[in-house]
């Protein structure tokens, strides 16, 4: 499924053998309540994190690594020697592997809102002592930041050398770097944006539809063990589509016509259709759907500029040196977002760097193809961390 | 929302202010069977369709005017004075106007599988005394366009001086002039393609599972005045999305939330989103789910390469002139679909021409930007007619 490689400088990820091996994943509670940016508060939070690597005498070389959507805190090696597959960012994380966990301590933390270990709708509420499941507050990405501030406190990280992430990881990065300028050392936002478009929102609001018009769904109120699995999975198929390309598809599906159906069976189905009825059915078994729900809203309603006159007064708060990639074939955040922030953080003064990526893999591209960025970053954490 | 204007040869549609006046919409019923691609057959087969514009003395001033996927056999003019809009391509059709009623006869017919007034899975079937619901078969564009040789064999017409239609229209004016290259003197294919790709297929596979998900909708079997609302709104609001762009969204909606909610309401929606559940509402009153299942599995089952060796040889079926329309912004059908033909056709000598027309307004450019191409079409048509 790979295509040629364009890059003068290529690295072959697959082939680093080095893992961070067994790891676990933490949790910690804060007795705390956080003023989120609706005005509500919530407490106590609770965050699940996993560490790599040795934090160093100065304590200087912590990186942040913030996940996407659906993704969670275990980035790197395996829980138990049997798991299948490792953690959904190894191939990047370990000793010798671009965020090297011989040189840096990595942290990666799962988001509030999320249903993998941290604070979300699938948490007790401490007051009712049932599920939060709609009553939970409709929560930014500048407030998943602030929780994971509080991470950051606790483990005495004085900075972050770097926050690195993809999609809702890049808003992440970003909203860091904007809230906490004197805190972190460096910013690399892959296939982001400073606001979600009307495109991505319009998608997102299929998905909540597709939820909404589950009988199972009950408004939130659906048992554990009886999620609303037809309407997820239909959200998730959308999701998938917006992370997909017409050229990627074209590539793995063409017109294929599923073998078990025939041509004119009114439910016959193509290859393509096939592919995201198994994704959607899957992933129905490891994700929450009020979870996926309070996620999509946070995307929708992230916005750089939140709580500043412009993106130009919000942008002006950022201290330190930024790395930003975007993937030519990225319909859901455009490279033409990117573009725009690294436009102004330009114009601004700022140390600024951005790298536009040829793929074929659309939004999924950072996944698919790390290989083709990788160089870049290597080459900004060794220059952003002198070591 | 109109933007400039780039073409040099320029004319407003909306001025015109001629119509064809009060129309009737026709049927006719062929008791006949017909045998489809799939090998099931159908019959008998009624038709409904509408003409304006008066036949010349040598027959020889036709024009068939296909419609796209929920359109109907009302083109242009009015069903009662009081009628708040005209038939849908009112603009294109009257005295003065491209489509000329002063020159041209021209004559809409409603494609088999609609739910419009033609032979479709709403229709009773003769032979159980109920509806088709689920028991009518899968008809390709091929078998529309075999039932409309039925109408123009009826009415007496040795030839069509054109076949002209966007989207599905498109579809069936390349597979006239494939299946009856004898009977067509020219096509006029907009914002078509020769085969849906997989990025078309799996939005559509999203909008069945939308009805399929829906318990109203009942495997078919729901009663007319209870349909799936909900699952074809939301499949209704996932074609929407395919038909307009990033830009042209950007354009009417850009982040705009909707004044009526909280930011920070769970169920708070953009602006882009109830203009979506507007429409999708809207369209549950005018549209069978049935139809628009069976209409779906029509455009992603075409090929214009069926029961062809390769697409070459069924191109090299074609006699006629053929121009062709593409807009740079449509992601469902985009222009590459549409060169790879042209490009084939020049390639065997065929008399082809094409416009790749520039519009934000994605698939739909060719309903919202006519003026762009209409002068294309006007000076085509006068040629191959020689009037």
């Amino acid at each position: 499924m790979k295509k040629g490689i364009f890059l003068t400088c290529v690295e072959d990820v697959t082939a680093v053998d080095a893992s961070v091996g067994l790891v676990t994943t933490e949790t910690v509670t804060f007795d705390t309540e956080l003023r989120l940016e609706s005005g509500r508060r919530l407490g106590p939070i609770t965050l699940a994190f996993e560490r790599y690597g040795r934090l160093n005498a100065e304590r200087s070389n912590a990186i942040l690594v913030a996940h996407a959507w659906t993704g969670d805190a275990h980035a790197a090696g395996r829980h138990a020697p049997e798991d299948a597959k490792p953690g959904w960012w190894d191939g990047m994380i370990g000793p010798g592997k671009p965020l090297d966990t011989d040189r840096y301590f990595i942290l990666c933390s799962n988001v509030i809102g999320s249903c993998k270990g941290s604070t979300g709708p699938t948490s007790i509420n401490p007051r009712t002592k049932a599920p939060y499941a709609l009553t939970f507050p409709v929560v930014l990405i500048q407030d998943m930041v602030r929780a994971q501030k509080l991470l950051v406190d606790h483990l005495r990280l004085p900075s972050l050398l770097s926050v690195i992430g993809g999609s809702m990881g890049a808003m992440q990065a970003l909203a860091w770097a904007i809230l906490y300028p004197e805190r972190v050392r460096s910013i690399v936002p892959i296939a982001g944006t400073g606001r979600a478009g009307p495109m991505a929102i319009a998608l997102n609001g299929l998905a909540r539809q597709a939820i909404f018009n589950d009988p199972l769904w009950k408004k939130g109120n659906y048992k554990a063990d009886y999620p609303p699995v037809d309407g997820l999975a239909l959200a998730r198929a959308v999701g998938h589509i917006s992370f997909l390309s017409s050229a990627s598809m074209e590539l793995k599906f063409d017109r294929r016509f599923s073998a078990k159906d025939g041509l004119f069976d009114f439910f016959g189905k193509f290859e393509v259709e096939r592919y995201l009825d198994y994704n959607g059915s899957s992933f129905v078994k490891r994700f929450d759907t009020n979870s996926f729900l309070y996620l999509a809203k946070a995307l929708d309603l992230f916005d750089a500029a939140w709580n500043f006159d412009s993106l130009e007064a919000a942008l002006e708060r950022i201290l330190c040196p930024s790395l930003w990639f975007a993937f030519s074939s990225d319909w859901l955040y455009p490279p033409a977002d990117t573009e725009r922030i690294v436009a102004l953080l330009e114009k601004a003064g700022k140390a600024v760097e951005y790298q536009r990526i040829e793929s074929d893999y659309g939004h999924d591209s950072f996944l698919v193809e790390p290989e083709k960025f990788i160089p870049y970053l290597r080459a900004f954490l060794q220059r952003v961390s002198g070591f």
